[in-house]
């Protein structure tokens, strides 16, 4: 199972980075009632070892969320190059899902468990009418955002502290407490983004955090609204959760032991078509 | 009809900003056997307007062609706030369609036969593994593109020249004489962004030049391959046509005198994650 620290006997541990559009699928997690990312990565790259594969992921991601740099790690009986791993897994792909990456690791890696953080940015578009290019990959404020504000207010989150208030209904961690490295807001053009970097995130945290900034920022709430909203250990004092579609999961740190190829991709964000 | 150069008597000429993806769509034409974006925005402004009504673009887009700043006009008998085509209009588009501004123009405004100059953006992903994310919205070139090479190459292109090694067979242009301002190749990560600025564009002319590019970008063709390209007047000579997804119509510009919005909109182009 996907809780299993090392692999069996005999099986050999494989790492991969992936990316998607998660507009078309139910998020991240193997669903009953439609499609996921989880269950095509697993039918592609099961087809390439020929045998079934599990796979566990650095972080499950919504509907709606998208991905430029979630890993994932798999056991498997069947010795492969990283090229038939990554060019027949992406054959066996849908158009949204691409593998940029694989690499065989130690034993003692694990997707989930032996990242040290990670780091996901949501993107708005900040303008009078609603988008139509990027519809479903941005979420819209229509409403003028002051950055620096933003920036401000975003300090609060920032330490080791109790994300109660920030958290789904539906989250199952067992602790509401997680360590918010850096919180970043910037405006480039017309868009305004936030980055949140940790060591790991409750359901819904980044959308929750957004939504608190978005009220901060267009001038609903005071600055240190945020501070109010950690204090109350409530989650119903923090407002709106942001959509997803303004979501990408854009890097996870590991260990250095590890040998884990860059994160950084790029994500697909605003470039002003005068630059 | 669209060649009207001046509305009937009693009738209001406007003109309107838009953007859409150009996936889901035939294209920006009317067409019998499939969903357009213009017959999307003339339904959607026709239910605003309460009539029906046609309308004319600076640019015709193909199929899978993206645009920004797409620029229309139509005649209308019905008065609006420019709010209301906007607003009104936007609620009646699909998700991919939006409409960015509106305005009451001069009679003599005609978004095709006005427009001085045309800007499109070609956007290629230049890296090993086909992409998932921007599926559609990019085109895809493995092999690794120089782009100082390209940018010396583009110089060929500038100039008021016969492009007809670089039309489509289908085109319909009387002639195949353009003006072509200005063509940049930038690289941003892992993208590549050429630009196009031009009088005006023969049908698949940017995916012609984005093609040609490619060639000489990665190796495969000779600095000067597009002089002999043009010099041949011939299309079987210019190589592939780029694929419609990496291609963005991203500005019209007009005379001053018609005092049009600033067509400069952002195009969602790469960021880094790590900027």
């Amino acid at each position: 199972m996907g809780e299993t620290r090392e692999p069996e006997a005999g099986l050999q541990r494989w790492a991969a980075g992936v990316e998607y559009d998660g507009t078309p699928w139910l998020g991240w997690q193997r669903q009953k009632d439609g499609p996921s990312v989880q269950e095509k990565l697993e039918k592609a790259l099961g087809f390439v070892a020929d045998h079934p594969l599990e796979l566990t992921c650095a972080g499950r991601t919504d509907a709606g969320v998208h991905a430029t740099a979630q890993v994932v790690h798999f056991d498997t009986a069947s010795r492969r190059e990283a090229h038939a791993w990554i060019l027949g897994g992406n054959t066996n792909l849908p158009d949204s899902i691409a593998i940029r990456w694989a690499q065989p690791v130690a034993p003692a890696f694990h997707a989930r468990f032996a990242a040290r953080s990670r780091r996901y940015r949501y993107v708005i578009a900040n303008r009078p009418v609603r988008p139509g290019l990027e519809a479903g990959r941005v979420a819209w404020w229509r409403r003028p955002l002051d950055v620096a504000r933003m920036q401000e207010a975003a300090r609060h989150f920032v330490g080791e502290q109790d994300f109660t208030s920030l958290r789904a209904a539906a989250c199952q961690a067992k602790s509401p407490v997680r360590r918010v490295h850096e919180v970043t807001v910037r405006r480039r053009g017309e868009y305004v983004l936030v980055d949140v970097h940790a060591n790991a995130f409750l359901h819904h945290m980044v959308r929750n955090i957004a939504g608190v900034l978005l009220a901060v920022g267009d001038g609903r709430a005071e600055l240190d609204w945020p501070r109010e909203v950690l204090a109350a250990r409530d989650r119903r004092q923090s407002g709106i959760t942001a959509p997803a579609g303004g979501l990408y999961f854009v890097q996870v740190e590991y260990p250095p032991e590890f040998a884990m190829p860059d994160q950084e991709a790029p994500v697909l964000g605003p470039v002003p078509a005068s630059v």
